[in-house]
């Protein structure tokens, strides 16, 4: 079995809050991510998936159709966009790294099965300084 | 005369486009960086000084005040922040790279003569792919 | 489960030697690495915890309680610092990589649990080249 | 147990083909990949090793040895060279990532035994958007 | 003025050498570069551009305008290609990363003036290690 | 005219600090990076020159010359020592990067016109954050 990763990147607006809380409530919870005005990032996205080596191309999964796959199901909905506001999967969801990354497995397992291979990992830069990965 | 440089970053939100046209013809001039729901960006900031070295000291300029300066005059007033609605150096003005790095160069110039040396470059990434410099 | 990882720097001193070998003992075992007049690094430290999203912030832990805390306990004892001398928790150890790695996990895995999460991983980058990481 | 993790870099060309197939069956295949002319790559080689931390040195390994084992066996025989037609451990090969992570692993799983320790992966990027991870 | 770069990258390959030369002379000079079989390289070229900022617009130049005309006339001409056999504006050149620059240059020159803006440099990464820059 | 640049690295220990201060004064003035037990970094080196084009090889000048040259000449002096005891072209200097940068120019601009070319630059990063720049 070998495991291989793809690369796509997107740039996105969001804001971390409750609905149910005050701008002072989320500002003491969540800090300046809670700005109401909104602040962005560039996401480094990398989509990790594993299976066997097929025998007639020498590939585990074409990579070019990883990539499409990635850039029609994550970043046409997402690039250039207000997660909090405007991403179909994201759509009443907390806009964290951490259920942004579980959000974009969610849309990735099904299809990527259907390319012949199991997604492993989704793990997502919000900065050079912060990631998260999740499994499954 | 030697040259220094400090790198700050910062995550910001934006949208590039002109009051006076509606949001199709922001679209049309501008794209998917145009978008009414704003998206946003981790900018890379270099700042570049110049002059001689001090003696004493062997430093052209204490970095640690560098920093501190770039920081208190830029980073706070920009970081987390919507840079359209709420960054009072750039009220009233298009939110381009290419504008954020003069309106950056222009906070910067008098305060770093002070340190006693001269703003010799601003150079700003948006992204990986993308960055503007200024020599004022 | 999520896995969420926080970067922090450092730059410190350090050598490697035994007490009990000679110079040329210790140049011939550990090579330059041994130069009696230290040498140093930028080491990149990345600490990995893992855990559920909690459902009230969205958040597996607290980005800026996990960046604090990073800095109190590692950060602040080991930065411009000289390994083999003057950092508490290194103490009568090697300053090897390998060690250091295992000493911040040390260090970090109680306050990390007191933060509602479980370390998962300490990686700590000597060079551009060399890494180590450790589980536990 | 840690994990220590060497990287080596090397520069080849190659082509993914199959000698059955026509140019155009290639082509509609492997893209661009495929081009009879050949093409090439910056290779990054990360290769990492597990073990117990040897107490007499504080090392899991000595790296210099590392290094120099992952330079004459993998690196001397590929670094400048053609994939395809001239690197005596993909003779016969698809010269694929994933194929030359496995042949790579193949190489090194025994001498890096003889140096005292265990390979654990083979980790091989094609381009900063692309890489492979094997781990036997 | 401002200067506004941007980054596109192309996978080729090549070989140092001269048609006069024989192999064993051609090895003398250029070493493991000219190996007949080729060898190759990931590019990374970083095209800047001088101008005023454009007052209707904020921006000296439409990035994405800038991008394509890269794309068009650089990169689909060598992405995974032979430069020496294969690249139009290399023919009959050597295929040395300072004549590349060159190269690129004299075609990218005047059609970045129809775009309203000047070339101010041509920069060139063959690897991590080396860089070629060109001013005209 | 065109211009290369050939990346080398080195790690070392320093301390910033005056013999005619006291430990007090030095902190005071130095702040952490005066450190009696000194620090580290790991230097990056990057060496610019500019020349003609050879016609007859496609060169400016020979990378491999130019890379082992840096080597002899700055490496080997500096690569795991100390900067403020050890580094003959250092001594009696301030360890500051930017009197280290003006001693590496003054060290390979006599080496460098011998093969051929003019040094153009040194700049030399003491971290991310952190570069100087010279230019004679």
């Amino acid at each position: 079995m070998v495991f291989i990763t793809r690369r796509e990147r997107f740039n996105a607006a969001h804001r971390l809050f409750r609905t149910d809380f005050s701008d002072e409530k989320n500002a003491a919870v969540f800090g300046k991510c809670s700005n109401p005005n909104w602040h962005g990032h560039n996401y480094e996205l990398f989509v990790t998936v594993k299976g066997e080596i097929n025998p007639e191309t020498g590939f585990l999964i074409n990579l070019k159709l990883l990539g499409s796959l990635i850039r029609e199901t994550i970043i046409e909905q997402i690039d250039h966009k207000n997660i909090n506001l405007e991403v179909p999967f994201m759509a009443g969801k907390f806009a964290s790294t951490e259920v942004l990354s579980v959000a974009i497995w969610d849309e990735l397992y099904a299809p990527i099965q259907q390319l012949g291979a199991e997604l492993h990992c989704v793990k997502l830069f919000e900065s050079e300084n912060n990631f998260v990965e999740y499994y499954g």
